[in-house]
């Protein structure tokens, strides 16, 4: 199994995303604080390039590729931000960039992924079909596979936004994150640990994370149903191993709860965000975490189809 | 009559201003791009603490007093951005604010200003009723008058935007920002002179600014008639000297040109922005700007009735 990640790993992301990613704002509001009943700040990856943290895992491997390896071009398969953040940070390296997203793959991220210049495939709906179109393309074309989370670099990249955001709010009490793959949350407790207790958060509708987390077994297979649609996938390996060891505990939420949750972050902050990235906030409110004082978030994505505000 | 500020004001301000103002970021959308027909980046004012530029004019100003001027307090009249602005600005100084608004502002502005802890007082809904009011203010209780816009600490504050959007995108061809009361567009001015030329934008139903930087006589007096109610004041003395010596144009449009801008900066970059802060945008796509290649626009402000977007 690969290693874990370590703090100096997440450290030295960040210098090497220096100037790449967005050191994205935090914001706050004290009307929402008073609706959660905790003091809330959101760290807004929702405003990072490609409209997520994944632009930060996606550049932290992209720019440690070798010469040959850049000549090559890279896969992924990914049903939104990570094919995103792939294509956008493949473009500005000069790299080709093949995606291939199933059937079904929010039409709003398909589109963004292809104005970023990316060859997109579809395939079935099912993570088999994924993997097997992967593969053959990576067989046929030579492309280096980055995958969308279960990769230390991806999770030393992703934990970059949490190092920005104790630097910045030291006094953080705890910080929450969504958990779909686990890229995000197990970054995020990595870049934390020995600074606060990192919380995840993840849809009732697909939660293979806090069962696994629960039980000690990872889970690897589940029907997910959940409007979340950046969650719906399994722990990777190594981010169960993270997770396992370094998270505090994983909430959950229902749908109806993260869309109340959208709702009041468009309302108090102006911030369209995914509805993955309102599960935390969800959990905030639900009391399924137990956490007081301040608590970070991190919005996670902005990449909504924006009739859902309508 | 008050000397003009310069490019070092504006530079002094920046320092002074270093970790109590946010540094925004920049968001671009190549969606918006191709409607609009040009390059845009959007420097994201509505995300800066209270909401809208206004603060790091009120922080400049709030930062530079003498303890026995802190200890009297301040006191402003506005209708909105500056009063939350000057009320956050000066909470966190521990320093008293009382801000006079007049009947008929915005309820969400007024209810902001008022969770800052500023005493509010209601007046008339006229000018003179509002420098009445305050005079009253400044005399019984020793406040100190804090202009919204006609000072020269308020114009290089308001500069310090640009400043750090020239740093980020030194490449921009044309900077683009609304005018009310001139501080954000003599500041901007004052800020990219000799870098690039700046153009202001006002609603037609407001018009003052374009009416007398063509004729070159400024206008004190105007019964506007818009939905952007940041920009019915006239502009300020000060800021019509510096406009008409630093500012290459100004670009009119309709509130419905408006009002299509503010749902395309919220489709696009998933800001809700207030009406005032979408007008650049609209002047971008009416053609009444003469800009080209890559342009930057000043989001000035997020407080937004959020209903707006409903």
């Amino acid at each position: 199994m690969e290693e874990m990640p370590s703090l100096k790993d997440v450290e030295d992301a960040a210098k090497r995303l220096k100037g790449k990613v967005m050191r994205t704002p935090i914001l706050s509001s004290r009307l929402l604080n008073e609706r959660l009943g905790v003091q809330v700040f959101l760290k807004c990856e929702n405003l990072q390039f490609a409209g997520a943290f994944k632009f930060r895992g996606a550049s932290n491997v992209i720019s440690q590729l070798t010469p040959e390896e850049r000549s090559r071009g890279v896969v992924t398969h990914s049903s939104g931000n990570h094919a995103q953040a792939l294509a956008l940070a493949a473009k500005r390296a000069g790299i080709k960039a093949v995606i291939v997203m199933p059937e079904g793959s929010n039409p709003y991220k398909r589109a963004a992924t292809e104005a970023h210049g990316a060859t997109v495939l579809t395939c079935e709906n099912s993570q088999a079909a994924r993997e097997a179109m992967c593969r053959e393309e990576m067989d046929r074309e030579g492309l280096l596979l980055v995958h969308p989370y279960d990769d230390a670099r991806i999770i030393s990249g992703a934990g970059t936004a949490a190092l920005e955001f104790l630097q910045e709010r030291p006094d953080l009490d705890a910080i929450v994150t969504p958990v779909g793959g686990g890229g995000l949350l197990s970054g995020t407790a990595t870049a934390a640990e020995g600074r606060c207790p990192v919380y995840g958060s993840e849809p009732e509708g697909a939660d293979d994370a806090h069962r696994g987390f629960t039980s000690g077994e990872r889970v690897s297979s589940q029907t997910p149903h959940t409007i979340s649609d950046g969650l719906r996938t399994c722990l990777g390996v190594l981010n169960f191993q993270v997770i396992r060891a370094r998270v505090a505990g994983i909430g959950l939420v229902t749908d109806d709860e993260t869309l109340e949750a959208m709702r009041w972050v468009k309302f108090h902050t102006g911030q369209a965000i995914e509805p993955s990235s309102a599960v935390p906030i969800a959990a905030l409110r639900n009391g399924s975490l137990p956490v007081s004082g301040k608590v970070g978030v991190i919005l996670s994505g902005g990449n909504v189809d924006p009739a859902l505000f309508e």
